[in-house]
């Protein structure tokens, strides 16, 4: 089956906003066994609208279309459509009695412009909207079977998901199912990973792996197609477990769930709190934390000490610990993770203290420079961390922070 | 004139990868006075090439593709556009020693599949490309001006600025300059904004104003375009001016400067410090605000209190002062703040305390409030934030945290 997807509205064409519905649409069509061949964007101008119009229904089995459904003398999706096929435009009662019903819910009057979106070409079919005011269209016109979704994102997917889906698996245009699992490492970089991972990321390898790399998480994503979900489950199985079993503690969770997720639940699942310190990281290891829903029980707080004098006056770090090896030395993570363990009763004490840049660095202590302290009660360890002085301060902070965390993780991991 | 956009590859068309060349093309050709009509993107199939190609060449004055000019067996765009235009391809020898001299920097050897790369459609130009292997193509074809560049966006941008748009300007087809200027605002919603300003926001005034939202920051973007860049500044100012005094302490900057930006120049200029206390904002307070460079002089540190044991610990907040009033409280924001500011020897001591959800919620502390203190030497002050109980975890954070800081900023310009 070849498809073609076609985006209209001149905010799209002219660059004012990124057209993201061709992109979502495609990897659907795709994932449903049809070869897309084409994304045409074009703005609301009529004429164009005509050429691109009778060109896909030439040459394409399937074509969806988003916008040009409002109610503007710029929506020309209905007219065009109803000129391409040769009809003319009929009005639609129970489309009508849709529209002011959800204008009804909303407390406001239809106004006579949004009749015009209960306009349908002779023979087409509607498809209502659940949650806007443009309802869709499905009709045939030549080889092609089309579907116009409205433009606004969350409409056109309800409704490609829930109405247009279905009908093309009626119409026996779509017989596959593509189930994608992805599979998040973190620990080393995406080089060394894909170096171990060659007879998996092959082409042509079923399922298919990919592997990308995002916030300093690799990821693998296995890909299978076939008839059922069941079946394309049964397709990706084994890859998951090979990866599993090859990556071992690097693996740090499943579909969105990166290191802080992994810490949150090993935390919980073992009982065990977390304070954190942090100097360079400024914040970061806590917001990653914090930004997971029940993680209070888990993780009781901590400080932020950018300053040296927060370090003294917060952590009582010795000020001549400071002074001796500088605010950026193993000692003074070591120092700032057991003082905030004690201080806040916690089971890990978790301290960061390292130069992010830009400025700042020395032949010695150079911009990417990070200290890592882990305190628990059976001692206090230390690492080493170089991001890159040719990093930016945000991948400097956020890269060093995770870090810190899989290094929680790793620990949690052993234990257990 | 008309433009065109041609992207070119299958892992955009499939939605493997999202196509932003488009994007950033649609908005470059329109900011020279270039109306674009149309975007295409089409797999590595020849017969579709030629489909594109020769729609375009008919329909448009100035057409630019990206992609399919690497040296695999996949990369049509040589090829198609020789075959649109009824050329032959002839080797550029020029193009082959830069090619050659490419692999040479990079020291590995020029594979013969390379040469492909310096093959042209007779009376085509070549744009040599300074960053990759690829060189452009620039061509007349029928009524179209045409410029084929690589897909990298990198080496795409680079030579669209500085090869494309000097002979685009040479032939009379770009004669105008687009300027920009965005100005942010705080402190109200964007419906709001938008009622006060729709003199502004008018289609069709000169110079045109749109009005966006990211993150609760409201931004006017002033757009003008004349011939010259100095003539489009010209144009923008009186509105520049206009909005500043309408707007007068919502304006938190302009560009990328936002609430963290502001703050830290404002601290920077007063010569003062700030300490911050959080609890439901969890860092985030203080990772916006150490997310710029150069803030440690102003930027003291703070405390994460996440749990309420971590405000008897780390800020001495009395026990009894939870218990009576509740951890979400203008009472302990109050005490927060005053302790920070107190143990850190701060000019300002900002306080976060509230329900960030998604759970935790009650009727009369719902999911959304948040009670903000800010401690000076002149006293102390507390706020209360509704942010909205359907409003998810990340966002009740971030907004909060900016409000928290915009405060700060508000006290420092009344200083002033």
């Amino acid at each position: 089956m070849r498809g073609e997807i076609i985006a209209i509205g001149s905010e799209l064409v002219s660059g004012q906003s990124l057209d993201t519905n061709s992109y979502w649409l495609s990897q659907q069509l795709t994932a449903h066994g049809i070869t897309v061949a084409f994304h045409t964007t074009l703005g609301d101008v009529l004429r164009d609208h005509l050429v691109v119009f009778r060109n896909a229904v030439a040459r394409a089995d399937v074509v969806v279309m988003t916008g040009g459904l409002g109610p503007t003398q710029d929506d020309l999706t209905r007219a065009a459509l109803a000129e391409c096929a040769g009809v003319s435009l009929v009005e639609d009662a129970e489309s009508v009695a849709a529209i002011e019903a959800m204008f009804a819910r909303r407390n406001r009057v239809m106004s006579e412009r949004n009749r015009v979106q209960a306009l349908f070409p002779a023979g087409a079919t509607p498809l209502p909207n659940p949650v806007g005011t443009a309802p869709g269209i499905w009709m045939q016109v030549e080889r092609a079977t089309i579907a116009c979704l409205p433009g606004v994102p969350h409409e056109m997917k309800l409704m490609f998901r829930d109405q247009v889906v279905p009908r093309l698996r009626q119409r026996g245009l779509v017989d596959l199912v593509t189930v994608h699992q992805k599979i998040n490492l973190f620990g080393k970089g995406e080089s060394e990973v894909e170096a171990q991972a060659m007879d998996l990321t092959a082409r042509g390898r079923v399922p298919e792996v990919g592997i990308t790399a995002h916030d300093s998480t690799i990821s693998f994503r296995i890909t299978a197609t076939a008839c059922t979900e069941a079946e394309a489950r049964l397709l990706i199985e084994p890859t998951a477990k090979l990866i599993y079993e090859r990556f071992g503690s690097l693996v740090v969770g499943e579909g969105t769930d990166d290191v802080p997720e992994a810490v949150a639940a090993q935390l919980a699942a073992a009982n065990a709190t977390l304070a954190t310190a942090e100097s360079c990281t400024g914040g970061v290891v806590a917001q990653m934390i914090t930004a997971i829903p029940g993680v209070s029980r888990s993780y009781l707080g901590g400080v932020v000490s950018y300053a040296n004098q927060a370090k003294i006056d917060l952590l009582a770090v010795p000020r001549a610990l400071i002074e001796s090896h500088g605010a950026v030395s193993p000692e003074v993570a070591a120092a700032m993770a057991d003082a905030v363990r004690t201080r806040l009763g916690a089971d890990l004490g978790l301290a960061t203290t390292g130069v992010a840049g830009p400025s700042g660095g020395t032949p010695e202590k150079p911009v990417g420079l990070v200290y890592l302290g882990l305190s628990t009660s059976k001692g206090t360890q230390t690492r080493r961390l170089d991001i890159g002085s040719d990093q930016p301060r945000d991948i400097i902070q956020r890269r060093s922070s995770k870090a810190a965390l899989n290094w929680v993780r790793l620990t949690l991991l052993e234990k257990r």
